[in-house]
């Protein structure tokens, strides 16, 4: 026997994380915890929370989901104070590791910081080195570290100054939020690859990557951080907002829509769900299929399979069940089941497929291996036909700012065409979203996006 | 602060388990191990197995999920053998005890032997009560071991036997496996309240509550045990069966098509998504709705939303999201945000809801609680009417054939007209299927059916 | 690498449980937990408290040390009432087994019971199997659990003369308690085998297997319970005395003294230092030896030891350090390093031992594997000679009355003579304690001992 | 009811850690926790292993002991390689924090380190400062970062030279233990404060706090590592030493012998027990005593008692026995009990104490106040009178130097006289071990110690 992660049942590309801060509650902390927890589906191998009183901060921190890492409610009389900052971490395979886990907390001459980071550097590698060869150490293997040492070196002499001279040496994606006893700083990069929102409580602002943490707390949605933007939030609740760096061209990251962020969310001042219901009535438009129903594969699928339906006139209809109650390893015999991984997270509904022609949507294909096991399933579920549609381009090129994508060996669709993709699911049909089609969503806000993963147009 | 059991959030009727057994696979508890993952649904309070190499019997349960009472691979190298019975347990509030969680394994005249049960005994008192005055001990309070008392003071010399006598003393519901070094033995009760069915897996002959534990395994479906049958298998895989009882009326408990079992699931040799459909589609031939959009409460009522979408022509969308990460509870501070629970599980699609009339369907409702919150949660996400749908009767009576229910007093159906609830919910209008309606549906396999939840026709 | 039990690095004769009630102190929870802290040394594999406050009873109980068993001091909030009984068990290898943790709690014709047992049936095995001829069920391999099922079969319709009428059933070694929600009950077998004590805190009453119990709550030793009585403390505070047995000639264990108590207890109205060093005084004179120091095993045997060296004037020493730290399993390499067992748990004092003639007393021998490495241990450690003297006889029978022995063949002394077991452990020269030196010590209460391990002659 | 924290029952003065390092075994991880768990008594707090294959270092560490952080074997399968280092730690109240637990590891220009440190720096605060201030950041409390930062910018470009190039930065006591992929490195400062040892088990070195270690794996002892003594072993085995810092007077700590370091261990070149005994020896000649028993308080008083006793002729006995099972946290009911923290970890023998005139020998006094309730508790034993000797000199001046000492004004012999204390401790009389006395043992190797404690001379 051996033990499976389950996700390799269907890889996802996957986000390194989920951000939130609270300044001004007297239930800092707590809101911080349900805030992580509606944030949950950005990051599941460790959560984080640092409060402040304005006088030190206090963190908890370890491996696991946010409910596991607090489920000892006694964690929260430690966590005082008004301010507070936390993190959604997702990590590599094999890099489960406690050192990793944020906010990461320094001591420097200011003081004491904290700081949680969702995104990637392009040149952290390069900013590592030369800060070793002045003499540097580095205990994680996370930007966030690599940030905090470039803050801890600016010249200026006041927090948001030094934080602002420190992110002038970095470029790729960042949503960042900083919190000292003094104030909560939050900063989104020029091209605002990542999201980051404002929201309100009472009195209290609110910073998250996406709205439904602003909802689970019943607070209010502001606006986005706009791209370049920084914020401060000091102990009287003042909001100063800056502009401090030179304007570029947007690069939003268009998977925010296509498939990270909960369909619920408003983010970058857009409804998740609008945008993604119309990728699949544009998906539609293209890729038309003659077909008896539509089903999604759950969850993430379900809103652009509906635009499909609603485009096409076929009906939407639940032909895949979803198990929830999956955990993070699954104990199989070894190869005695073909499928074992997919079965164990999806069931078909026989009665829903059988003798149907179906359209099945799903968002995006990373490697097919998962597509292959769904359409087999789908067909053993009695299916007369099976007509795969995408709800995204095809993807053939690598991430670097923040998504965690397999080699271009791996991605099916830097290997493969179209139909020999096809082919290899074994579908009737087979149809992507073009990337064209995807941009001229007249829901989608007309900003520039990033589209590298799709046409490898690297921002930089 | 105080410690909030989500499922207050949602007080749903609660089953009491789910069993699994298998006779014939070299990969008995892993195997045991998958299955009750599939029916975790049915009991998320303790988990166990037992397994036999036709020596001795080898037990490991716990307190927790499956996969957590099971984190450890190496228990699957202690449970040896190739049969092995398993069983989900969920127990009532206060009632969160090891003693309780199945299987139960006991010493008797003819060995050992081992059982799950999924039911309950309405007799259970006054036979306990009569054993105890024999001089009998009783270290649980679940039926279990009332039935293991009596198997071990039955006449017969044979064990299938032993077990017949016992079952004669017995009333109620009850789906059961035992496990003997010998055997495997499966049975159901003559009026056939609970579903059991057999499946086989190459040589393996598998029992479950419900089929979409086969699924999983990739094992087929056979049929469900008729009410009244015992099955025993030997070790060399004979299966025998047995009809011991006089034949009663059936009484197939209704609640397992309306709400418990996986839609993807077959139970009573009948798809629970096409009973379920239809039941969606009596609601909306019953109460239509002037509507834009029909929504679901996710997950249990997609199929009837969908079905009532069908029927009347209005689309069918995703207006509620559900967190899925959910553990066993919740720390929330005290009162300061109105539907805290609520919010925890579910947040409304405000792009869906905004400005229309939706038609909510649930499956059902119990006290009425968290139905009044979802209404001012889809109320808040913009809806213009909320017309609340339910696809099943107005539920009125306690259950006492194995499921969790609240006194009558709590069952808001039990104190309140149709009107009354409607107004308790502030939907713009409310409509129940009709029980009448229910059992026409055309779907549903003819025989007769507990109803007593909702007529207080008790069986016996 | 193999997980190896430390306790196999030495083989000692070991208890099955202590025991601890108290009566009538609103601490009597946390009273219990202290109580069984302080005989921890009884039993190590597992704990359990069961309280009362007169209405109904509470129950934690798991597998562990006491401090891990009740760690989360929010336990005692639900172990309520003023009157409780607790067990520290030690189970035999391979059976750690939660369902034999103690207290065993039931229900019966005449409500509900808990109780907690140290000692040996000799005739469990017939009863078990005469009851379940008559149909009973066991769930434990425990002997409580007979005794439970005797009383609920008793004819008599108080507690206590239900008590009684199940232990005129039983042969052996118990010493009980039993707790309602009426009251606490403590009796002790007629040959009294084993130790069960009186004390008194403020108005509360406290049973205890051994004095140091008394002594950790700051509570004052009264007297033992005298073999075969029984004692009845209700909720009023009255206590009551019964002598319901025939007399039987005493048959005290005298392991006890050896080795089980700890020597700052008082058990049969004794003090265990005063005979364990009257034990080491007689040894020496039996047995004296030319040499330089005598040194003891580490701290069951520094009380003998000390005698000795009073005897003879040689000066006593530690020679041996133990660490204290060892938990229940240790990790080593295999074979790679001989004795590493004893290593683990040993080490010498090089400074003590070098060049020097060495006397070392050991409370007795088992298998001798232990005793064997000890002496090369202390030859490793610089000593000239290394002379053996055990404080107690040749240990040739194994014990029926709840003690776990190792089989005959098991027994060095039942296998071998005083001069081949010498040569085994390359002693220079090797000497028991006498049966007839033992018992004629002044120290000894004058009753009638059990022999048995030495001499074979068991009492029944 | 409240947590007490057991060791507030005695409160001692506590080192900081202990260190241990293996270069050439292929059970290097293995051997490292075996050697960690015989140094337990330097650090219960946490304990941590890394290992190197050459290619890469592997950690694991954790909060706790090391029998509960190495619990899971599989750890080993992790910690690949024949070169491992591991640390024990001792943290300071209301530090328990997983950040601080050793090794630290760091990515810096040479690539990749680990460190494990005993000992405390007397600059640290300045050295942090100033790189804080060349903006460094820190994210660990702990001195061992400090020297890795220093590590990191120092000049050189070969491994030990940098090593050199950082401690001749660094003032105060420092015992390291540094591993890279090519090489073990150990230092000891050059006032040789804290205790370094190499052994060697076949080809392997190994590098050991005290040999005690060395014991537990069979290995034998060689030599201490010099005060300024810095050795490489690389991955050939060779072993380099080096004298690379100017000689300075040493100033070896004084309680390694006095309480630290365990008697059956070898540091400094000499046997702990050997000046231990001497302690007492010369305790006796400067304050003898008219008594019928001395006595030790076990375990760490019990060589410097029975020096007393050989040195006066008065018999030494065991009249306290402790409670070797406490854990980390005690609960127990506020003020019921008076010394009830004290009881928990320790109980009078009576049968011995009784009527005697009893000299209670203990290593040193600290607050005193465990010292007053153990004459409490003699005294209620039944000790006609009680004489305390203290086998050090008074402790007036808290430690720079590693050591956890309580502020001047919880020192007792900072605030009173000898007559006054023993006034407060309510003893017949009292003696402690004068600073000349001490230093005069000829045992003692005839180098310089630090006394800054006793005399508050501190070295630099």
């Amino acid at each position: 026997m051996n033990c499976v992660d389950c996700s390799i049942g269907q890889y996802k590309l996957r986000e390194h994380c989920g951000v939130f801060g609270i300044a001004g509650s007297r239930h800092a902390a707590l809101h911080a915890f349900r805030g992580l927890y509606a944030l949950q589906h950005r990051g599941q191998e460790g959560a984080g929370i640092v409060s402040t009183d304005g006088k030190s901060l206090y963190e908890h921190k370890n491996l696991g989901l946010v409910n596991e890492v607090f489920k000892d409610k006694r964690i929260f009389e430690k966590l005082k104070g008004t301010f507070a900052i936390g993190h959604n971490r997702y990590s590599t395979a094999g890099e489960t590791n406690y050192i990793n886990v944020q906010p990461i907390t320094i001591n420097f001459k200011m003081g004491v910081i904290s700081a949680v980071h969702n995104g990637n550097l392009t040149n952290a590698i390069q900013l590592k080195k030369g800060m070793e060869e002045d003499g540097s150490i580095f205990q994680t293997t996370s930007d966030t570290e690599v940030i905090l040492h470039l803050l801890a070196r600016a010249p200026s002499n006041e927090l948001y100054l030094m934080i602002i001279d420190a992110l002038k040496k970095i470029n790729g994606a960042y949503s960042l939020l900083f919190l000292s006893p003094e104030s909560l700083i939050a900063v989104r990069d020029p091209r605002g690859f990542r999201p980051l929102n404002i929201g309100k409580l009472g009195e209290a602002y609110i910073f998250a990557s996406e709205s439904c943490a602003f909802d689970i707390l019943g607070a209010e949605y502001i606006r986005q951080l706009e791209p370049g933007e920084l914020v401060v939030v000091d102990r009287n609740l003042n909001l100063q907002s800056f502009s401090p760096f030179p304007p570029r061209e947007n690069r939003i990251c268009i998977f925010e829509f296509i498939y990270f962020s909960r369909p619920d969310s408003t983010i970058f001042n857009t409804s998740v769900d609008k945008v993604r219901r119309s990728f699949g009535r544009q998906l539609a438009r293209e890729h038309p299929a003659s077909a008896d129903i539509v089903i999604s594969v759950p969850d993430s699928s379900n809103t652009a399979a509906v635009g499909y339906g609603q485009e096409t006139g076929i009906p939407y209809d639940h032909g895949l069940i979803r198990n929830h109650y999956i955990g993070r390893t699954f104990i199989m015999p070894e190869q005695d089941i073909r499928d074992a991984d997919v079965l164990i997270k999806y069931n078909p509904v026989r009665e829903v497929l059988k003798g149907k022609r179906v359209v099945v949507v799903d968002d995006s294909i990373v490697r097919g291996t998962t597509s292959r096991k769904l359409v087999r399933m789908i067909r053993q579920g009695g299916a007369r036909e099976v007509h795969f549609r995408v709800a995204s381009p095809q993807i053939k090129y690598p991430c670097f700012y923040g998504i965690d994508t397999p080699t271009s060996q791996e991605l099916i669709a830097s290997q493969k065409t179209v139909e020999e993709i096809r082919a290899y699911l074994d579908a009737d049909s087979l149809g992507y979203l073009s990337k064209e089609g995807m941009l001229s969503v007249k829901e989608l806000p007309s900003v520039q996006y990033c589209t590298a993963c799709f046409d490898g147009a690297y921002p930089v």
